[in-house]
This record gives C-alpha cells, sequence and structure tokens, in this order.
C-alpha cells in the first residue's frame, strides 16, 4: 500500500481534470473541494455534451442526487466513455432507496461498471437487494450492517465499494480497509459525501483505485479533523474544512491518517 | 400559544424529514440552514419522483424561484400529495409579479390550498390581485401596506400566511402575530427568505400552524440577531448565521423572542 | 476615464436590477457578490420567462457553463431583448473550447453582439478562432497570448472584450486597459470569474461600457487583494471577499487601483 501522503503528492502534481455529474446541491461546495485539495474541477451535465467533455477527463463522477431522465442519459453516456478509455469514475447512489427512478437508473449505472460506489450503509445496502432503512438521503443503518452488502456489490462491478461513515468501510470484494478519520460536524453539513466523491475520483486519476480510495478517505477525513478543531459550528465548520484541505500536506496527511487493513 | 423554545426543542426531537422544491439558488444554503436547526433536508424536484418523496416526508416547501413547467408539474404533484395526507407545505411565490409564467403557477398552487404562504409585501400584494410594486425578487412595499392583502389571502387558502420584513407580520385570516426579531444584514444575503421556508415547514411538521410559524420567525429572526453581532460584513455574516442556529437554545430563544399577538 | 470610485458610487446609487442566466455553480455566489457590492440580483433562466424578465433589467449577463438547449434558446430571447433596448449585456463562453455544443452556442451568441464578453485566454482565443490551449474550464494560454484574438473579437461585436488574468486585458478594438488588482487565491475558488460578470454588467448599467468595465475589473480586484491579507485559505477567503465587497469605499477603490491605460 503507497502510504497516503505520496499519493495526495502525486494527484496535486498532475492535478487532474475532473468531471462531475452531480446534484445541484453540491455543485459549488464540490468543484471548490477539488480546487482546495489541488485538482481540477468541471460540472457538465447536459446530454449534448457530456460525453464529449469526458473525452477530456482524467476522472468522472455520478451522482444521482437530483437526477432527471435527460441526466441519466447523460450518466451513462459519460460513464461508458469512461469505461472503455479505462479511466475511472466513482458513483455515488444517493438516497437509491428513495424511489424507483433513483432505483432503475443505479440498476444501469451499476450495469457499467463504476470504478468506486460510494455511498452511505443504507444505500450500499439498498443496491445490494439487501434492504436498508434509510430516512430520505440519510441513513438509518450502520456501516457493520452493510459490510456484506459491500463485498457482494464489490463482485458485481469488479470495483471498488466504500461505505462512509463514523468509520468508512473499504473493499475490493478480496480486500479490506477501515478508515476512522472524520469528525461528527461533517454530518451536519450538507453535501459533504457528494464532494468527497470527487476528491476520490481525482486520486484514482493515476493510482490503483483501492489504494487511491482508501487515501482520500483519510486525506478527507483528517481535514475534517483539523476544521473541527477550528469550527464553532457547521458555518465556521464549512470555511475551515476548505481552508484545511488547502493545507493539507503529505507529512500531515501520514501523521494523522487512521488506516486499518484487514481481509 | 406554545413559547417558541419549545416548539423548537419538540422539533429538534423529532428532526422532521422535509422535502424541498426550492430554487438552485437556495439549494445548497437551505439544505444547511435546516441541518444546523435540527432537521433533516431533502431536495427533490423531478416530475419523475417528487411526489413519491413526498410521501416519505414530514412537510413540503415548494419555491417557483427557478421554475419551469416540468418543475411546475412536480410540484402540483406533490403538494397535492402533502394536502391529501394532512401534512404541512409551505409555498413561497418569489418575484411572483415578474411574469405571467410565475403568476398561473402560483395561481395553480394556491388552488392546492398551502399551509403556509410565506413572501414579501410585493408578492404577497400580487398574489391577493392587489397590485404591488415589485422590483425582480425584491420588495418595494412595506409589509404594513400588505396586511389586508395577507388576511384575504389566508381566508382564501384556509392557511397562514407570513409576511416578511423589518417586522413580520402572521395571519390565520383571523389571528395576527408580529415577529420584529432579525438583522438588517439578513436583506444583504440571498435566499434568507427561501431558507426560512425550510424552518417555517420543519416547525409546522408537528406542531399547530400558526404557533409553528410564529415561532420559526423568532427563532430565525433571533439567530439573524446573535449572528449580526458577530459578522463583519455578508460574507461572515452567513457563517455566524449557520452557527448561530446550530447554537440557538430553546431558553435563548425564548429570552430573544419578540412577538406581538393582535386580532 | 472616469475614476473607479465614481462609477462604484453611482452602480449603488442606482443599484441596478441584473438579470443572470448563470450555470448552477455560479448562482448563489454570484447573487451574494451582486448584493454584497450593492446591486440587486436575480437569476431567471427558463425559457417561458426569460425574456420578459430581461425587459425588468437594466443589465443581463449570459453564462454557458451549465446551458442546455432550452436555456441557450433562453439566452438568445433575453439578448435579443437587450439588445434591441440597448441595454447592457455580458457574455461569458465558459470552456467554449470543450464541447462543440459550446461553440454553437457561442457563435449565435456573438451574433447578438453582447455589449462586453469576459472569459479568460483560451476562451478568448477560441471564440476568435485562432486555437488556445484550454484544459476543461480552466485557461492553458497567457493574457499577452490574447490581445490580437480580444482586438478583432471586439471588432466583430462592437463592444468590449476583457481578458481575465492576473493582469487583466480590456479593449473594445481601439482603446486598450489592463487592470493588474487581483490576488493568486481568486484563481483557487470556483465561479470568481462568473461572478464577475455580473458586477460589470452592474457597472455598464449605468455608464459607458469600456469605462465602466474597467472600472468594474478594479473594484473585484482590489477587493480580492483585501480579502487575500485576511484569509487562511480558500474557505476563508470566499468569506472576506464577500466582506470586502461590501465594505469596499470609492475612496479604498480609487487609492487600490492598478489601471494602465493604453492604444
Amino acid at each position: 500500500m503507497h502510504n497516503p501522503g505520496t499519493t495526495l503528492s502525486a494527484m496535486r502534481a498532475s492535478a487532474p481534470l475532473v468531471h462531475n455529474i452531480t446534484n445541484f446541491v453540491a455543485m459549488n461546495v464540490m468543484a471548490n473541494v477539488l480546487l482546495a485539495i489541488g485538482a481540477s474541477p468541471a460540472m457538465v451535465h447536459a446530454r449534448e455534451e457530456a460525453a464529449e467533455f469526458a473525452g477530456l477527463a482524467q476522472a468522472l463522477t455520478v451522482n444521482i442526487g437530483t437526477a432527471d431522465p435527460a441526466w441519466g442519459t447523460a450518466m451513462q453516456e459519460a460513464a461508458a466513455v469512461m469505461s472503455e478509455a479505462d479511466r475511472p469514475w466513482v458513483f455515488d447512489p444517493v438516497g437509491v432507496a428513495a424511489t424507483r427512478f433513483r432505483q432503475d437508473l443505479s440498476d444501469r449505472l451499476l450495469d457499467l461498471k463504476p470504478t468506486v460506489v460510494r455511498g452511505n450503509a443504507s444505500e450500499i445496502l439498498t443496491l445490494a437487494g439487501l434492504g436498508g432503512s434509510a430516512r430520505g438521503v440519510d441513513t438509518g443503518d450502520s456501516v457493520a450492517s452493510a459490510e456484506d452488502a459491500a463485498r457482494a456489490l464489490a463482485q458485481r462491478t469488479g470495483g471498488v465499494v466504500a461505505v462512509s461513515g463514523p468509520v468508512d468501510y473499504i473493499t475490493d470484494g478480496a480486500r479490506v480497509a477501515r478508515v476512522s478519520n472524520g469528525h461528527p460536524m461533517m454530518a451536519r453539513i450538507t453535501v459533504m459525501g457528494c464532494s468527497l466523491n470527487g476528491v476520490i475520483a481525482a486520486f484514482c486519476a493515476d493510482h490503483p483505485t483501492f489504494d487511491a480510495t482508501v487515501a482520500a478517505l483519510a486525506a478527507y477525513g483528517a481535514a475534517g479533523e483539523m476544521a473541527g478543531a477550528a469550527a464553532q459550528g457547521p458555518g465556521s465548520f464549512q470555511v475551515a474544512f476548505l481552508d484545511a484541505l488547502h493545507a493539507l500536506t503529505p507529512e500531515a496527511l501520514n501523521a494523522a491518517a487512521q488506516i486499518e487493513l484487514a481481509t
């Protein structure tokens, strides 16, 4: 396993262009998160240009939080471009349990074999067909309860699955890692998960997927810890979090990372 | 009348899922406002899923600030779900005077009898067919000039109407309250009114509408006063406002609330 | 040439209503930027109302960052209203090199003769048919390399062209100005260029275009310098920038402005 600081440094050196088809709520924050950590974001979703733009990008993220049928088509076309070019794309099944539309679109996206699927426990349980007790777009399940679902889903996609929570669970169907970085305030701010997808995609642009995903989760959580130490509440947390992503050095990341590897 | 601190505590204990069909400008801030005060937001607007999602929510907000015909249909279908289930929904007629499209959509939404209508004075005057002198999405009229319009509109909908301004005016057609909490900087930040709709909806999820609306306006204005005391300008005001919503205790709210009841 | 402080004061006195058809990423920040500096923003993009709304506005901005065909039609209809009424509109060709859709839409908008075109060097080179080496929505070219392209483009539109960068270049095809205000952190925050379009439009509402554009760029850059002196990173920069736009006095602007006129 690479150390996460090395992966961060290499990502910053290449500053990958990350194409994001994400929800309206996340677009601005996600772009700023990617800029703050050192990548180059673009938010492009229209069917008339999504696939063409994907051809220019080093990585792609797809998030169904505010999709509609036209965006669903754009997502599939852009994801197909990445899969054919063997470039990474990250899928976030936001609120998949809530509506039939989200379930159908997620099924079609899973068939395109996302490099990484990242969601909360309820979302991963739902994708794996194992139930789950979501509440709107929030999880009602523990990360531990979604471990079997994550492994099954990774075996279906042939990629990596990451379950976000107080301790994140990452698997490629065989290997397992747990990352316990983070801060409770991250759950009191919207689109923290959505924005993380971009960081994972940026880290995966030039690195093996499993290691890059683990490093991205550690970096994101470490920045959250730095921000939490400085913040008075959710407003000042957001500000401190962008500052922390920008200030995070490889050395500070290696010192802060709490990664446990298992099998 | 309940005291507003009690209503705030009860809302936080139930953390209602608030479904928002709001404008692009407001989505992120509104989600963070709802999280900061203790509710659970979701932003879902596509026609393919809005009504289904409304079936999961404890309350709904509808805001026409950046609507189009497809969203207009989603708004009506989601509102109909709430009305049939006797669950609250809040309607914000942003900029209704500006275009024929907004007027037609607002008429259709009023026919579905929103639990609460909240707008600025010009918007309420326009909805009541009494003119008004809006300037884009900003008011050109005083709250006092819209009192008759608010009462007439409340009698049409059978619900509560709230006119936002330096002193808010709230009526159910018979009872009247005025809330004078707030800070002038709230008018120098975008989507402060839009985000307030979510707080009203969250407070109404488990409480009688008139009392809940008054309590929500007092809580929002009290947080604005706390933020205004800490801020250097509109940027730092936004940050301090989210921190203040999160930090606001029932006791602090009861101490700060400036509510005048009348008939 | 007016001094920029006088132009700022006059803009604040009239508080022009600026209609923006901009991208999803920029909407919230751009509205707050316009409010902070003293204008009155509205974000209205649906085809069903964009032209009608433009009829109410003192100035318009058009930005293709997240356009689709329906928005493209709204942009053209709103721009035509402004051109016919001889009111200013600003065009930002975000990422025009990236896709055929953006190039076609930009061509149609240029035919409507925007009062001001503002973009980065790669975008201006692309519009002028002179190549450019964009990377997604970011420039790969220097401002100096786009000077000929800017003059040629200004001669095509009959308006002003502004190339943003460390030193901005502004021309109406004959006159030239360079503005060297700004701060490196402005390139580490998303939608700083998009939001600037609104400030240019507001300044142009009541003033000759070339002078107003120069004054707007100086004011924006001066606020960036103030923010950069106060910020710890990109998160705190955003906050300080809105505070600085709000606090910027005509006297401080005149003292800070770094404008070089040439021919």
